[in-house]
C-alpha cells in the first residue's frame, strides 16, 4: 500500500482494495495480534494485555471477548474486567453480556453504566433479571434512571426503547445566535447530535434545522428560517422495524421521538435505526432457513442443538407426509423400479423453484415493495415464470428419462409432473408468505417448511399418480 | 391514533405501534391514494396527478413508479415526466432507470442532474451506455463533471464511486470562530455534512471536528482541540462492502475518503454506507436461494426466468447425480420397496441440517465474526451439532421405521444413515463456504447449490448402501 510507510495512518486506514495480497482483512485485529492477546492470557500478563488493547477501538475490543473461547474468555475477563468501559459493554453481543457483567466489579460495572447514554442502558438492562437490573439502576444518576425507567415502560421494540432521552431543543422563536449562545453555555450535550429540534412551549416538536445550516447562517436569522423541508416525528409507540424503515426511505440522519400527547421524548439517530436495519436482515435470513434468530457464533454446541432441532423436527414431520405419498405407490415402485430413481428429482426442482420465488416474496414483503398495487401483478408474474421453467424442464428431464430408461412414456410422465410441480412451486412460493404475512405472522419465519411440504407432496403425487395410471 | 385530529402531523407521523388497526401500512401511499393516482392516470388529468403527487416525498414518488405496470408506466411518465427532478431520479431502481431517462425531456433531465450530488450523477449513469452517459455529463457545470469523471475513474464498487466529492474543510491552524466567518460566507456547502475536516497544506486530512462540538464552542478555541478521538479515513480504492462493514462497526456518521498519495477527494455519508449494507444482504440472501442479485420487483416474466433457470439448471445436474446412486441400488429397491418411501427422509433431513449451518457460516463471514481465530472451534462445535442431531433423530426415525415397516434391521440403518447424514452435512454446511471465502469466492453464491448435492448423494449412499449391505 502507498502509505503503509507513514505511521500516521496505520491504524486508521480502512483497506484498499487496490493491494494485491488483500487476504489479511485489515478490518480485524490482525492474526499475530490476536496471538499475542491469546499468549497475554496466558501468561497471565495484565500489563502486556492492557497495552495491547489500548490502542484499539472499543468494538473491536469487544469482537474480542466474543471471539474467545469458554475458558479463554473467563482468563480474559479476570485480567481485563476493570478495564471494560459503558463503551466496550454497549458494544458485546447479547449472548454473552450477562457472562461478561458477571466479571465485572461492581464499581467497574456503575462507572460503565454511568458513561453509558440512555438508549445503551436501556439495551443493555432489558434483558436482564430483576435483581441485576434494579443493580444498574441504582448505579445511575436520578435524571439518567428516569429516562432510562421511562424508555422501559414502552414495548419491547418499539421507537421508545430504541430512542435517547438526550435531546437538543430550542424554543421556535429563537434566533442562530441565541442558538449558539445556548449551546456555548451548556456543560452537558449529548455526544452526537445532528439536529437542533424547534419545539413550541409544550414541547410539541414543529421542525428541525441541521446543524450545518445553523453554523452557515448569520446571528440574526431565526431558526424557523432554517427548517428542514420534511420533517418526521416519531411515535414512540412505532415498531422498531418501521423506524429503521424510515431512516432509510426517507434518508433521516435523527429523528424526534413523541409520546401519545406527541410532546417530545426522545430522539432516535441514524446509528440505532442502522443497527436495527443489520438486525431484521439478519432475522429474516436465519428464518428462512430454519435457523433460531437468537443463535450467535458464541453459543456452544447445546444451545446450538437446542436451537436447530425444533426446525428439523417439524422438516422431519412433513418428510413423513411425503413419504407417505410415496408409500401410496408402493406397487407401482416396484413394477417400475425407474420411478424411484427419478422421483427425487422432480421433488427436488420443485423445492428449488419454490424456494426461489419464496425468498424473492419474503424481500419484497420486507422492504415494503410488494403490495396491494402490484401483489396480483406479480403472483401472475410467478405463476407464468413456473410454467415456462416446467415446460422447459420438462423438455430436459423427458428425453433424459427417455435416453435412460428407454421409455416413451416414462419421459412425457415426468415432463407433465415437472410442469405441475414447478407451477404449483411458484404458486405456494408467493401465496404463502402472502398469506402469512396477511395473518399477521413474518412471512420469513414458517413459509419455508410450508412450500417444500407442498413442493415434496404435489412432485410425488403428480410423478407417481400419473406413472401408476399410463404406466401399469 | 391519539392526535390523527391534528392536521399538522397527518401525513408525517410514523406508524403508532398501539394503534390496533395496523393493517394499513401508513408509511405507504394509501390505498387510496394509489387508485386516484391510476384514475388520474387513466383520465391523462396531468393537473390531478401533480396536486396527488405534490406532498410526497420523492422516494414515495419513485416507489410509486417502481409499482406501476408496464403501460400503466408509460401513461403515466409521459404525464408527470417533466416534474421528475434529481430527488426523484436518484431515488428510482436501477431496473426501471433507463426506461425512465427516455421518457424525460432534454431539458428536464439537465435540470436534474445538475441538483444532484456528485454521487447520486454517479451512480446514475456508471450503468448507462455511452451516448447517454456523455448527455449527462455534458449537462453539467464543469467543475461537477470533473468530479464525477474522477469518482468514474475508480473502480466499480469502491469508495471513490461511492463518495461526494462536496467535502467542507478548514486548515488545521483555523480556530472555532474563524471556521464559523468562513461557513456564513459560503455560498455553496453541501445539503448534508456533519464534520469539518482538517487538512493540512497539501490536503491531507488530519482530524474531523463534529458540527455539534463546534457549536458549543467559544469563537476562540482551536479547531485541533475538538478533534474527534477516532478518526477514520477511508481509501477511494476500498471495497464498498468494507466501507459499508467500517461505518456500522465503529459508528461513523462521515468519513473523509483519501487518494493513493492520501489527499482528501471526497466524503463518505451513512446514508450511502447504509444503502450498502442494505445491498450487500439482499445480495446474500438472492444468492443462498439460488437467485440472481440484480432481480428486481419490477422485472418481467421473461427476464426473471432468464435469473432462475440457471439455478435450477444446476440443481438439475445435482439432482440427476443423486439419482445416479439410487439407480446404482435398483435392485435393492426392488426386492425392499420400503427404501424407495424412506430415502428421500434421510436426504431431506440432510438438506435441511446442511443449510441451517450454512446460512450460519454465511452470515458469519460476511459480518467477519467467522475469524482465524474461531475457525476450528466454529467447526468442531458444528461437527458435534450434527452428530448429536443425527443421534436424535436416528432414535425417532428408527422407531417410526420399525413400527411402519415392522422390520428391526430397517430402523437400524435408517438410523445410522441418519448419524451419518447429518454430520456430513454439518461438516459440509462449514467447510464449503469457508474453502469458497478462501479461494475468493462469495461464499453464499454457490455453497447451496454444493451442499445440497453432498447430503443427497450422501443420504442416499449411505441409506441405500447400508441396506443392500444389510438387508438383503
Amino acid at each position: 500500500m502507498a502509505d503503509q510507510q507513514d505511521p500516521r495512518n496505520d491504524d486508521k486506514k480502512i483497506v484498499n482494495m487496490s493491494d494485491s495480497e488483500r487476504e489479511e482483512d485489515e478490518f480485524l485485529p490482525r492474526r499475530e495480534l490476536l496471538d499475542q492477546i491469546d499468549e497475554a492470557i496466558e501468561a497471565e500478563d495484565t500489563e502486556r494485555l492492557n497495552a495491547l488493547l489500548e490502542p484499539m477501538h472499543a468494538a473491536d475490543i469487544a469482537d474480542i471477548i466474543e471471539q474467545l473461547h469458554g475458558s479463554e474468555r473467563t482468563a480474559f475477563l479476570q485480567l481485563y474486567s476493570d478495564r471494560i468501559d459503558g463503551e466496550i459493554l454497549s458494544e458485546i453481543d447479547e449472548a454473552i453480556r450477562e457472562e461478561v457483567l458477571e466479571f465485572l466489579p461492581r464499581d467497574v460495572l456503575a462507572d460503565a453504566v454511568r458513561e453509558m447514554d440512555s438508549d445503551d442502558v436501556v439495551d443493555l438492562i432489558e434483558d436482564l433479571d430483576e435483581p441485576e437490573r434494579a443493580e444498574i439502576l441504582a448505579a445511575l444518576d436520578d435524571s439518567d434512571r428516569a429516562a432510562v425507567q421511562q424508555s422501559l415502560a414502552y414495548p419491547e421494540h418499539s421507537a421508545g426503547r430504541l430512542m435517547q432521552s438526550e435531546t437538543v431543543t430550542a424554543p421556535e422563536h429563537w434566533s442562530v445566535g441565541e442558538t449558539i449562545d445556548f449551546l456555548r453555555s451548556e456543560d452537558w450535550l449529548p455526544e452526537q447530535f445532528y439536529h437542533i429540534i424547534l419545539v413550541d412551549p409544550r414541547r410539541h416538536p414543529i421542525g428541525y434545522v441541521a446543524l450545518g445550516r445553523l453554523l452557515a447562517s448569520r446571528r440574526e436569522v431565526p431558526l424557523k428560517d432554517l427548517c428542514e423541508d420534511s420533517f418526521r416525528t416519531v411515535s414512540a409507540y412505532a415498531e422498531e422495524g418501521d423506524v429503521a424503515y424510515a431512516f432509510n426511505q426517507y434518508h433521516l440522519i435523527s429523528a424526534p421521538v413523541v409520546d401519545a400527547d406527541d410532546r417530545l421524548v426522545g430522539v432516535i439517530t441514524i446509528d440505532d435505526a442502522m443497527y436495527v436495519l443489520d438486525e431484521e436482515h439478519e432475522e429474516d435470513i436465519l428464518r428462512l432457513a430454519g435457523v433460531g434468530e437468537d443463535s450467535a457464533i458464541t453459543d456452544t454446541a447445546l444451545e446450538t442443538m437446542r436451537q436447530r432441532l425444533p426446525w428439523l423436527m417439524v422438516n422431519l414431520v412433513t418428510a413423513i407426509l411425503a413419504s407417505l405419498v410415496i408409500a401410496v405407490f408402493e406397487t407401482t415402485i416396484q413394477q417400475i423400479v425407474a420411478l424411484a430413481v427419478l422421483m427425487p428429482i422432480v421433488a427436488s426442482m420443485g423445492g428449488n423453484a419454490g424456494t426461489q420465488t419464496l425468498t424473492v416474496a419474503v424481500r419484497a414483503l420486507a422492504t415494503k415493495s410488494l403490495t396491494g398495487s402490484n401483489v396480483w401483478r406479480v403472483v401472475k408474474r410467478e405463476a407464468i415464470v413456473g410454467l415456462m421453467n416446467g415446460l422447459a424442464f420438462a423438455i430436459v428431464m423427458s428425453v433424459v428419462a427417455w435416453f435412460w430408461f428407454d421409455g416413451v412414456s416414462l419421459g412425457a410422465v415426468i415432463g407433465i409432473a415437472m410442469i405441475v410441480n414447478l407451477t404449483v412451486a411458484a404458486l405456494a412460493g408467493i401465496l404463502i408468505p402472502l398469506a402469512m404475512e396477511k395473518a399477521g405472522a413474518d412471512p420469513a419465519l414458517a413459509s419455508g417448511t410450508f412450500v417444500t411440504t407442498v413442493t415434496d407432496v404435489v412432485g410425488f403425487f403428480a410423478f407417481l399418480g400419473l406413472a401408476s395410471a399410463v404406466l401399469k
